[in-house]
């Protein structure tokens, strides 16, 4: 069995610097943002606001995906159409989302919660 | 009066991808830990075991002291040292970081806790 990217790349065993190993740049968790608002196509994501690059996509949806975080499933609107949606794993990422967001309206003026996450 | 940093590099007014302006790397929120572990100098974090390069930590130092997280003051010890610290806006970082551990933990095997939050 080969060694799974997860552990591979380890920095130490500490579970701040394993989670950044996975989450920690600019963009992965703003795509789990918008899977966590509904969205779910590539389009839907490309067309966020802050203007993600189609190359950092395609990689960031491919990494969660490796990490078992997002799957992809069938279109039920357009058939041989794949969507994306975060798996099981992938929504224990909402309470370190919401940290992440309640941070950032309380410290950093001018954020706003222009957007409510689809229940589920 | 010239624009914050804070504010130049926005990419939308969403908390979230705001707060990963400021603290979205794989090392800056390492050096938030070791500050609430109560690490004070620039060696202490230079030896923290992810092994951060010394231009990277005196980098994310600067970015986080110029964001208003992080000040720096005079050693007690030593005459003409400098340390840094957490100040009131940097120690509400605490739940975020706390959010992250415990995503770790909760989902990465073969992550420990081996240090615990010095309280303040």
């Amino acid at each position: 069995m080969t060694p799974r990217r997860t552990t591979k790349k380890r920095r130490s065993p500490c579970p701040v610097a394993c989670t950044l190993d996975v989450l920690g740049d600019k963009w992965t968790l703003l795509v789990v943002r918008d899977l966590l608002l509904g969205k779910e196509t590539f389009k839907e994501f490309s067309d966020s606001p802050e203007g993600i690059a189609t190359n950092v996509l395609t990689e960031r949806l491919d990494r969660l995906i490796e990490h078992g975080l997002v799957e992809q499933f069938p279109s039920t609107e357009r058939a041989g159409r794949w969507h994306y949606r975060l798996t099981k794993k992938g929504r224990t990422l909402r309470p370190l989302l919401e940290s992440v967001r309640d941070w950032g309206l309380a410290n950093l003026p001018g954020t706003q919660e222009k957007l409510r996450a689809r229940s589920d």
